[in-house]
């Protein structure tokens, strides 16, 4: 993803795409409790759970630094059976947890079925737990400690800690469950700390999205794949979009037309800006893979059902002999869809997918750490335009922003890699839509470390809330991944009754 | 362990027993390549290694520090066969890597039957492998990167590139292979990094020597049971030697009796020399347990065969009659065959196992943090002072000491304690008359995480050179860990074979 391609860029796909959380928090904090019920198969379930902090160490793989920092987490155990009943551990990503809390019907779902006590747990450097305060991004110093490695040990002694504390939970079976970085958290908490969970979930996890696992092009060649079959020439005419907005944007006015054409509320000015005009398009129809939903839902932006098919794709029609000018207008059209179905945005806002949240900032220092995570487009097999994969453009990149320089094979020797057949009990969920099943586990490994394909799913569709226009695959999905639960939880009980 | 008792006496106990190299490297440095060779069973292969050097992180688990160390360590491949032949890697204690090279005769003797290539690897902040220089010990900050974690990590960066840059090693199964610290270290290396290690052999580790996990009291009892048995009232007098002490040191003119008696270098002066000489004598005890082997030999120090049976306990068979300095002859004469076998000594010095070697600081450091391993003695079912385990008190000195806190739980959270059955191929290998037993796994977990008891064993007997005298047990052992190795071996060739 680097190259000729600004940091910033590279920054915001994987933010946009893996840090679900990170960009609209605050827009949609509001509508957090007030969801579509019209819409829901299933009656939705109230909400409610107990907002809760721990003491966790700042660093727990070094003993100079032994401060501590207030980490949330959010319990909801009205369903719990105690003693023992099972405990489903929400493996919090780069995010406000209030709002995975809020976006993970499923477990809600099946609380009541399992006797569970739900834990979302914040994921440190995220949301209100700031091992620092207002300076936890203040420099690379502050920022050190923000690692997957320290995020899991978070979780581990968390749940030592709730296992102490909690009356009956002694003996809980925990369950880690997550989607998308989430969900590479739940699988390697797994691998690391067997002890602590009996299994994993992990849902739409990209794990083998490093240096050397994956072509790097898959990745955008699963989104080209959404387009090509949600419409004639609909990839085509995205593939032929970036041509013409080279060619438009060579004028001041035609700058000035592309502008008005895509309500931008500030205006194309030069080169430079079409440059990142376009990155943000290739975002958005990233975006819109990711959340291609079979019913109108409200993840990263409200949108309609199938929006690629039934609506994207509508604007994106035309045959090779469309001038420049009414390629872009149906491609402006095809973008509000993303960017205003709502109808209530007054402009079309370019910078949004670079927002400053801390979220974003975050991410972002962890792709320039550990999170390596390699992409590139051919224009061939993808609709793109051509990029190659530059880990040095990247390195000096990270190195110019943050001061620190990515590690290309540590996630891999640290967390295995495609060497995980000894681990067991982890469920590998993809959707055949989600681009991030590029970099999942798509094919079982072993009896215990199995693969569940959702051909209809975009990304982690099985962690939401049933509705009535699931398709049958993610139905079948959630049921085996409950079918896994109830068997990890079963031979729980099966030792603890050998045990005593 | 703790208690009324200084650091001090905590730490040196520690060193002594766990970190076998510390003390004594200097002193044993010489005699690396002069072995006993007429009591030897085998032919003892030329020892003939490499040594290497490999520019390591100094922090693998933060970004801010960014600077390498050289790691050093050893290569002998001229049984290798390859391509993909095995590695037995041993996972380097808190010590002179040599050493442990050089006393670790059992991977040398199997090398050539498995077509082997061994690599040492010697433990950062022990030996050569200063992450700092001579500045490493200088403080807590310069300490900071001394833990378990770090020390595991460099191993799978370290196997990782030698896959990388020997030219057929690349798919070679790798079995780590350590004793006492370095087993444990084994055994964790294949939990954490199952993708790097098909295997592992964790001689005389005590993995569960941690709080809560095996009673505070077990280690002293196999000390005094190896005594016990040795000889009639042997570990009796030990017991009523420390009364004898107290009444004799009571009086200037006992001290000075006392001192010549064990001829002491500097003479006890006052009521806590007495004390330290009794910690000193204590100590003596658990080292000629841990190296009671049957063959004349010289790991801690050079002893007899058999030391405790065959010469410590015939000083020691006084019955209840004796008088506080008859038996204080007796107890003298039995310290001198631990510290003077050679009677080359012309004094004996009670600040020995207090050692300022950068070994015995840095497994100092690691108990204060991680390392917590609760010991305790009720005068009872041991021969020992009775002594609490205080779990603060032992916090308190470390605070003072080095300005940090030991964490009790952490080596419990991060390893996994007694919930690590679903981890594979790991034997734990234990010696009967070991102390460090007390904490390690004696028996089988499943089928794969198997244990090995050697009843006549002392600390990792079936790690040193075979030997025409040792015990059929041990030669069953071994035998075991070779069949188990070769399974691991060929298991890794069929997947292998199933890629191709």
């Amino acid at each position: 993803m680097a190259g000729g391609r600004s940091l910033d860029t590279i920054a915001a796909t994987s933010i946009v795409t893996l840090c679900l959380a990170c960009l609209h928090v605050t827009s949609l904090k509001s509508q957090l409790f007030t969801r579509l019920g019209g819409l829901r198969y299933t009656t939705e379930p109230p909400i409610s759970y107990k907002t809760l902090y721990f003491d966790q160490k700042i660093d727990h793989f070094g003993f100079l630094q032994d401060g501590t920092f207030k980490q949330r987490y959010l319990v909801a155990d009205n369903h719990w059976q105690q003693p023992n009943g099972p405990i489903l551990f929400y493996t919090g990503n780069e995010g406000d947890i209030t709002w995975f809390c809020n976006n993970t019907g499923f477990m809600w779902e099946v609380a009541e079925q399992l006797g569970a006590m739900l834990v979302f747990a914040e994921h440190r450097y995220y949301g209100e737990s700031l091992p620092f305060g207002q300076d936890s991004y203040s420099d690379v110093k502050h920022l050190n400690y923000l690692t997957s490695e320290q995020a899991l040990a978070d979780f581990a002694v968390l749940i030592q800690n709730i296992k102490t504390i909690v009356p009956g939970a002694q003996n809980s079976p925990v369950i880690a469950i997550g989607g998308s970085y989430g969900g590479m958290l739940s699988s390697w908490f797994r691998m690391k700390y067997p002890n602590i969970v009996v299994g994993a979930l992990a849902a739409s996890a990209p794990i083998w999205q490093f240096p050397d696992m994956v072509p790097c092009g898959d990745f955008y060649k699963i989104v080209t794949q959404d387009f090509a079959k949600s419409g004639k020439n609909c990839d085509a005419n995205i593939r032929r979009s970036w041509k013409a907005i080279n060619n438009v944007s060579s004028s001041v006015s035609g700058l000035q037309w592309l502008s008005e054409e895509f309500s931008l509320c500030s205006p194309l000015k030069n080169k430079n800006d079409a440059v990142s005009f376009k990155s943000w398009l290739q975002e958005t129809w990233v975006n819109l893979a990711m959340v291609d939903y079979p019913y109108e839902a409200n993840f990263l932006q409200p949108l309609p059902r199938w929006p690629i098919q039934k609506v994207v794709c509508k604007y994106l029609g035309f045959d090779a002999t469309v001038s420049d000018e009414q390629l872009l207008h149906g491609v402006a059209q095809a973008a509000k869809v993303y960017y205003n179905y709502t109808g209530n945005a007054p402009c079309l806002n370019t910078s949004q997918t670079a927002t400053s949240s801390l979220g974003a900032l975050g991410w972002f220092f962890q792709a320039c750490t550990e999170m390596v995570m390699p992409m590139c487009t051919d224009g061939v097999q993808d609709m793109f335009e051509p990029e190659e994969w530059s880990f040095q453009a990247f390195s000096d990149e990270c190195n110019s922003v943050f001061g620190v320089r990515p590690r290309a094979d540590w996630a891999g020797t640290v967390y295995g890699g495609k060497k995980i057949g000894s681990h067991s009990n982890i469920i590998f969920s993809n959707g055949g839509l989600d681009p991030w099943s590029a970099g999942g586990v798509t094919s079982n490994i072993s009896q215990s470390l199995v693969s569940i394909m959702i051909p209809d799913g975009a990304h982690h569709l099985d962690l939401r809330y049933s509705n009535k226009l699931d398709p049958p695959s993610v139905r079948a999905a959630r049921a085996l991944e409950l079918k896994y639960f109830q068997k990890w939880i079963r031979c729980t009980y099966r030792s603890l009754r050998r045990k005593f």
